[in-house]
């Protein structure tokens, strides 16, 4: 085999973190204050004040304690991950149960009073944080794992369980969740169903609309609909969890759900590959198809200026030599022995073909970490540079990168960097821009030229991230009118007094 | 090992053959003839009779040779494939284009006028059929392929495109659909969006929520819906196509649909296993789980008295020796090689340790198909033995078995068979019963008492086969009433006139 395999990762120093607050705070002061509702033209809608009558009452419900009003301990409430967006909420619920969040909902449909509910607060187009002065309905202590059944492989747990900490739990019994991804250590997995998250493992295991086997939600109207299903197969009328999967709050707030897991794989694998070309990544993602079948777990790419801001911003470094692009296919299977003949087989034939110039192989747990850690922490790395401008498109994959390249072309004057990254495997590409700080000029060259590139070639304007406060707007450029049409009016069948999560995911009628 | 590798199989003559009326027409004449609305105490609503007029302009949109009004022409339009329920329609329409079906449609709302659409007409639960007068809506000339795209395995088609033909256009590209069912030969694209269709590969490639990429419907008000994307990833707003999956034509018709297709295994081998008791039944799903890990395909149980009917009442035999339940396992993957060293090894693990008595491995095409046929012809070998009490339930699977022995126990001096046999994998039961010709009486003694059951473990009344006409009124044993009330809201949002397909889906408010 060509491939020389790393006995020590020239990053095996890193962990594979999550996005926490405290990385924020060691961002540059170059890079600007969080934009608020007026850079996005949007005007506060028809809702109630908070009253102190209000705040008692909702005291009455889940304890002093639970109801802050602290402005300083509002703050990472208020603001997103990215620090791209900044409400003005006055007041955080943190409810504990079911009933609770029941109850307050009902009050505030009473009231006329708008919510925002919110999860680890790790989304990436602003849907979890407050606009205006929504009340912040947080999950945070609603994190209990209900049941975890190592027969059928099933998870049932409340909405505020992150995602790690229920991996854990459910690694003890050879199982994992069917989706990974780069905030793991911060995300809700009520929000993951709320934004029908992605991430790393759709291509082998699909996606939460398949995994997702009941969900429980209250709804605008204080009613609490369950759908709490641990069943693999129940085809009993209109399946209307879906609607709960990626509405992001705006038809009901998720409190609990049942998911079904996966067995953990035995042996994984990691092959990191320097490739020349953009139509070489697209031939190794075939032949990692045709070759490695039903092992196959993931294929992602980088491309030269991801590793840069990765190596450059973060104590990360190259393992193999420079590229213009890297890709990450992984492997996971039952026979450690059959997955590496396979994998072996594939490389050889990879690297004798110069598809792939160069590579390294992981096999055990920190190696692969250290490698993940490359792909996983390229957002992190942006927030670095300066101001970034993110997208995350579906498209077919022969377009993926010409799209990076003609925006490269075209913002070659105004941005520190553009570059691109993501889920090959399933047509999603990460582009993204980087300017000193944010800049209207920039963003009107940027959009809408994105969006009608994507809708020239029927792609997607959010392959994963969601629409969110940031992206809805955009909707109409590749979703039709009649659909967008039919949305609108289950927005008001479920929400009459449009007091959840307003501002988000639809655009204006 | 300790298996025989069958040569010459016992059942060798045998093909996979689908439901056809040309079956039906052989059935014995002990069975009764079909049940009508009255039996299900079920009253015609308040719609439109058909005029002239009407159908002269049904003739204007799609010609004078697809407006059909001949009763015998329309016979086998208006009785299910298990000859269990009769509508009475007097007109059938056969639209070949979305547009026309858009203009029917709006004809019929405007008039007030019923629909029953109708794609291959092998649903078990009465959901495809007329229950009075309605217009019969059949896809059968929405035959085309639009698209199979070899490089992202999608394919998009026209609903009433057959599945095995769908299937031997994919395989000329080393691709298959995700779904396979018995009805495979019949049943249209289409009609299994509409029913959510479960069947033999859910175990593997997950339900049709995940697979299902775009739908294009005709809405009750004929509007187009066009919601017929080909992307894997499309994270932008409420996912309506959803809505459409197992509503049964109550919300939208299907008219179009993109799915995503799986490679076609490079290998296959199937295990037919001869076990002592339903609870190594159990123990060696988990041990296939295990052991078999990401090349397991299929997981399918049956009883000894499915045995005794598919060799009593059509041309199969045994292939191996008697035993109170008989398993198939089956594996599908990329190394043909590798899957037998698997497969091989937990073989020789499960004979040597009498979690099975007997088998025989299948390896090619003739002799898959074969074994296969004993499982899927169960279905038509019950019509043969005179009427039949159909349930398709979901329980967790240390009680699937139990449902069935004590269903015998209760129904043993007035049923001449109580059996029982589906996915265990999936936790999916098939339990049936059959009598000399239908008996109020026998019924009585089955429902509520089989929901009851279901319920009290919580189950699902449904697991694969829909609601449909049959079923609806059941929901309530193991759905929420809050779901229920939220689905007539979302069905009268969508058919305020109750035009679509009544009489179905939803129990009655």
């Amino acid at each position: 085999m060509l491939l020389r395999k790393v006995s020590v990762l020239a990053c095996s120093h890193l962990r594979v973190i999550s996005p926490k607050w405290s990385l924020l705070n060691q961002r540059p002061s170059h890079s600007l204050p969080p934009l608020t509702a007026g850079a996005y033209n949007v005007k506060r809608g028809d809702f109630a004040q908070i009253t102190d009558n209000d705040l008692t009452h909702f005291q009455s419900i889940i304890g002093k304690d639970h109801v802050i009003t602290d402005h300083n301990d509002l703050e990472m409430y208020n603001m997103d991950w990215m620090r791209s967006v900044r409400g003005q909420s006055k007041l955080l619920l943190k409810p504990k149960t079911t009933n609770e969040v029941s109850q307050i909902v009902k009050h505030c449909n009473e009231r006329k009073l708008a919510v925002c509910p919110q999860g680890g607060n790790t989304g990436l187009v602003g849907g979890s944080v407050p606009v205006f002065d929504e009340i912040v309905l947080s999950t945070q202590r609603m994190n209990n794992i209900i049941l975890i059944d190592p027969v059928s492989g099933v998870l049932v747990c409340q909405a505020g369980c992150i995602l790690e900490a229920a991996n854990n739990q459910l690694s003890k019994h050879s199982l994992m969740a069917p989706l990974d991804l780069g905030a793991k250590g911060s995300c809700h997995l009520g929000g993951n169903i709320s934004t029908n998250a992605g991430g790393l493992r759709l291509l082998r295991y699909g996606s939460l609309r398949g995994s997702v086997l009941g969900v429980e939600a209250v709804l605008p109207s204080g009613e609490i609909l369950d759908c709490l299903s641990e069943l693999r197969k129940d085809n009993t009328g209109y399946d209307l969890k879906q609607l709960l999967i990626g509405s992001e709050g705006t038809l009901g707030i998720v409190t609990a759900l049942a998911i079904q897991c996966v067995q953990k794989p035995l042996s994984t694998n990691l092959a990191f590959l320097g490739v020349d070309s953009f139509s070489n990544v697209l031939s190794l993602l075939r032949g990692a198809r045709r070759d490695l079948g039903e092992i196959l777990s993931a294929v992602e790419f980088m491309d030269q200026d991801c590793m840069r801001l990765v190596t450059t911003h973060l104590d990360c470094s190259n393992p193999i030599s420079s590229h213009p692009f890297y890709m990450l296919i992984e492997t996971s299977g039952s026979n450690a022995g059959h997955d590496e003949e396979k994998l072996s087989a594939f490389l050889d034939k990879i690297m004798s073909s110069g598809l792939a110039v160069d590579g390294t192989l992981a096999t055990d747990v920190g190696k692969l970490q250290s490698i993940w850690a490359l792909r996983e922490r390229i957002a992190e790395a942006t927030l670095r540079e300066g101001y970034n401008y993110k997208y995350d498109v579906s498209l077919p994959t022969e377009h993926m990168y010409t799209m990076v390249e003609e925006s490269r072309k075209r913002l070659r004057d105004v941005c520190l960097s553009v570059f691109g990254y993501g889920h090959v495997g399933d047509g999603n590409l990460h582009l993204n821009m980087t300017s000193e700080k944010f800049d209207p000029k920039v963003l009107s060259m940027i959009e809408p030229f994105v969006y009608e590139w994507v809708s020239k070639y029927k792609g997607s304007v959010s392959a994963e991230h969601g629409m969110g406060f940031k992206k809805r707007q955009y909707m109409g450029f590749t979703k039709s009118k009649s659909a967008i049409t039919l949305m609108h009016r289950i927005k008001e069948l479920l929400d009459p007094n449009g007091i959840f999560n307003p501002y988000k995911t639809l655009p204006d009628p």
